[in-house]
């Protein structure tokens, strides 16, 4: 990021939400869970996103069991959601959806 | 894995924690966290950790953030911590300590 990111409001969130199918605020986070067909699509994706998440130097709170992931983003110095974690989600969001991501 | 994997005892279960430093039984499960020294320690060895679980056909469940890696074992169809389980800890526990996980 070349930008420095930025904290949203809820309402930014709220309209940032409208173009991310599938994701949802939970817990003060960005969340959103992914249904792959296998864990190795599941895997893959994670192995991508990783990649992103490096690049970034921004790093998701993730969890997966087979062919599911669940993501939590969120940025800790700013104490809540901000730019960073809408990129993320966007990238993710691509990612996950060419490896058949639900 | 060639042998069909077994349900183990609780007895069997802490026997065998004996010799797997870190590892411990939560919510019926084998547990471990790792602390690695960065991101990319930590999703390396989740990148090794699932080569294993996929030639396994063993999958963990799993939870990671910036460094740190939290891996849940369990055996679903067998109702319990199998020896897949105590097989997938070794295997894990050496490629966490070849990264220099803790």
């Amino acid at each position: 990021m070349s930008e420095r990111p930025k904290k949203l409001s809820d309402g930014e969130v709220e309209g940032a939400l409208a173009s991310l199918a599938g994701w949802k605020v939970e817990n003060g986070k960005l969340h959103r869970e992914y249904k792959f067909g296998s864990f190795v699509e599941a895997f893959g994706f994670m192995a991508s996103g990783a990649l992103v998440a490096e690049s970034m130097n921004h790093h998701p709170e993730w969890f997966n069991v087979y062919s599911t992931v669940r993501i939590d983003l969120t940025t800790h110095d700013l104490g809540g959601i901000s730019t960073n974690d809408l990129e993320m989600a966007k990238r993710f969001e691509t990612l996950a959806r060419s490896r058949g991501g639900k």
